[in-house]
């Protein structure tokens, strides 16, 4: 078993683009694989979108605009000058997966069928300052579903269960989905009688409890949003309610409102959460969390949001995010509210392969290696290896006709764990387990490798199951698929 | 069986940059899964590399950057603005996976194992005017393997049998691969007198020859490059040699010096040539054809080069192409040959979808819709599309309650065959083919849908099968995996 510590080494030349080596790559496509049978098993239409839009679409909604990368022609035609600074023509890319989306929706409305269900898994970019788990480049694994017109609450209960049907199912410790509701803080912020127009400084300024502590949140509260210290108190006091009973947490909320009528919007967010709760509660219990101080930062999200935490890694922050929006994909006369949740993968991946937290049995794909006697039978060689793979079983053929002594070095600096020998002039061929050394007869048109050795396995390593940090709870022995 | 009439409508809002509807994504996943597999059986290791470069790094071998698009950020420092004209800190997107990938090899030379093979499938950019089949974002698939300071000529064998393999197990026409040899080319213009400081540019006009003719070419070479007119004759008569068989091909080469004595280059071209159509003629039969003219217009290649048409459809150019290249890859100590080949897929893809030359069965991943008594009952089909799921059957549940007409409708908008009944009250479950109508009394726990209903099948169209520019002969019905 080869211990990723190799692998560990070879994030990246240019800070924030990270890279994998063969090993971590597999891991990485092992990743992917579980996220797309996952969400294929429930229905979910796989696309792509162009990695570019129109800047005009990138910034429609604000905020993330300083995140963007522009695009521009290294000879760029002198008439094209003009259309670079134009932001409808003005191209830039992606930074997320659900603008595109959204777009993806308005501009095929008449081609797709609603609700439209789709996983989306592709690279994104920020041109933010790299740092520790954040990346310049990484992949993100989307799931959304969008309506037309209307969108029953049963897709925000759908939406999170299946990101932790699929969180399950790979080889990482155990992740618990927090959900809040927007109309439960806004409407909370209306019942206690903050301006409807501070509502959004007053979520954006909650959602850095977890990073800047309470005092410094009800500080800026009161000095730079401007509301009173008693309301910045009662957001405060909002933000640390938890459970998975809904009624519990609607009746903590209504308690926290100190006296104050709930809002129509108050009542229709608690509504909507108790319902959630009682559904993922019954459907998957332990999943799904009430957490009410997940506001999520950007504008687009009307009800539901949700973040997510692995066990032993909360200083990772959300590696799975997403919310309900309503408005977000419209053309003018038709709009499609959506809900949706993101997997960050490449954050993920960092600290699972970082940390060392799974091994990988082999580099290469390869199960067999077929020796070469000499050159002028490298043909035996390819057409034995030819055979194996009719049967799909992956084979390599020795570079060189060097020494078998050298070439079983050569399988084994790869922990290919077989090594054949063609037999030549009658003889039978034989294949060699190379790492118990048991050498025996065998037909290239029969033989088959045991089934533990047909592909590189992952699994979680044994550092990893017994540490703290580890998984013992959702973090099972898994095989490549 | 839906047709791809549908799929062709939607390629893109943004001209060069072509997006799927979701079945054309399936048929696209279909392609990328078939060459990753035979790429696999092959022991190529998966990498991917980020999507940007220092433009030092793209620009090094020149010609080529004119196709790169730059990034800027939309809100970078102004401490940042002096380093976006340093070629060494300005990022552009990769405009293939070649140069990226000599780039990884080197940055990471003393952790890989070597010969390193490896696939790659990827989008590349290029900031071209977008035309007929020609993309400004697209997928490249490449196979490359590179040696450490040597690399034997049986890998320029291996790998266009591999893609020839990989080829003839997609649903298209027949694909023959097309090779010559720089040195042959080179050596031979040395032989009949022509410049070294020429030869590229020779090279180059000739490569011209499918385009603009073979009058236009012989004038460009006398009049732009200054050969003369006896010398340019020759040059044409070379770019006419075709042949399987190496001794031939050989033998014509040295009758069209017309007396002149070969040079060592031309003889040891000649002999890798040769070497190379023996074994690729042995393995794989009419896989692989000599033609003289191919000869790449990227500098970096220094023997074998290849380009492969699909027949019937040679208006599209080469579909996969590639070659040697002995000195990319290099830190200055070291120097890592390398040979490989590349599909573009998107072109590829643009052209099977875009003359509907596949179908696909269905458009979701989905075999069963599970109905919906009424949505105090959705708990019940939700048990039972995940008893479904739990044997790896892809389920989906209605989305409303509607009338079961309706809820029969919505399956059939999508091409989902099967529709499942929630029996309730003691009363067994059903599952109605609604392609045939039948309706048979089912249990989840137990029930498989046929074989062929399991995915999304992909086969090819009737039409195409039968048109001339269909593939009688490398274009069977495949199914999807």
């Amino acid at each position: 078993m080869r211990t990723m510590a190799q692998v560990r080494q070879a994030l990246s030349s240019l800070s924030g683009f990270p890279e994998w080596l063969p090993a971590g790559h597999i891991v990485e496509q092992h990743f992917v694989d579980i996220l797309r049978r996952t969400f294929e098993l429930h229905g979910f239409s796989g696309i792509q979108t162009r990695a570019v839009e129109p800047l005009s679409e990138l910034t429609k909604k604000g905020e993330t605009s300083k995140e963007v990368y522009l695009l521009s022609r290294l000879q760029a035609d002198p008439a094209d000058a003009e259309s670079e600074t134009d932001p409808r023509k003005q191209l830039g890319l992606h930074f997320d997966l659900t603008v595109p989306f959204a777009r993806y929706v308005v501009d095929n409305a008449g081609l797709l069928t609603f609700p439209f269900k789709r996983y989306q898994i592709q690279k994104v970019w920020r041109g933010e300052r790299p740092q520790e788990g954040r990346f310049r480049e990484f992949i993100q694994a989307d799931i959304d579903i969008v309506g037309d017109g209307t969108l029953p609450l049963h897709h925000d209960v759908e939406v999170p269960l299946i990101m932790h049907e699929a969180l399950s199912a790979l080889p990482v410790p155990a992740v618990t989905i927090h959900v809040s509701n927007r109309k439960v803080a806004q409407g909370f912020y209306q019942s206690i009688g903050i301006d409807t127009d501070r509502l959004i400084e007053v979520l954006r300024v909650v959602d850095k409890l977890d990073k800047i502590g309470p005092e410094k949140v009800a500080a800026e509260l009161t000095q730079s949003v401007g509301i009173s210290a008693q309301q910045a108190a009662q957001a405060l006091r909002l933000a640390t309610i938890t459970g998975t009973d809904g009624q519990d947490v609607s009746d903590e909320v209504l308690r926290a409102l100190a006296g104050a009528e709930p809002t129509e919007l108050l009542n229709e967010g608690l509504a909507e959460l108790t319902a959630l709760l009682e559904a993922t509660g019954r459907r998957r219990p332990g999943a799904v969390i009430a957490d009410l101080k997940i506001a999520r930062g950007l504008d687009y999200y009307t009800g539901t949001v949700y973040e997510s935490f692995m066990a032993g890694h909360e200083d990772l922050g959300s590696v799975c995010s997403g919310g309900r929006y309503d408005s977000l994909a419209t053309n003018g006369k038709r709009t499609f509210p959506g809900v949706g949740i993101s997997i960050g993968l490449s954050r993920l991946l960092a600290r699972v392969i970082g940390e060392g937290l799974v091994e990988v049995s082999r580099s290469v794909p390869t199960a067999v290696l077929v020796a070469v006697t000499d050159e002028a039978h490298r043909c035996a060689s390819d057409a034995i290896a030819d055979a194996l793979r009719a049967r799909g079983i992956s084979a390599d053929v020795a570079p060189s006709a060097a020494k078998f002594g050298k070439q079983i070095k050569a399988a084994d600096k790869r922990s290919i764990p077989f090594v054949w020998f063609p037999g030549g002039d009658g003889a039978p061929d034989s294949v060699k387990d190379i790492r118990s050394g048991e050498q025996v007869e065998a037909d290239a048109a029969t033989w088959q490798p045991p089934t533990a050795d047909a592909a590189p396995r992952i699994t979680v390593s044994p550092a990893a199951a017994c540490s703290p940090a580890g998984g013992q709870d959702g973090c099972e022995v898994d095989s490549a698929s």
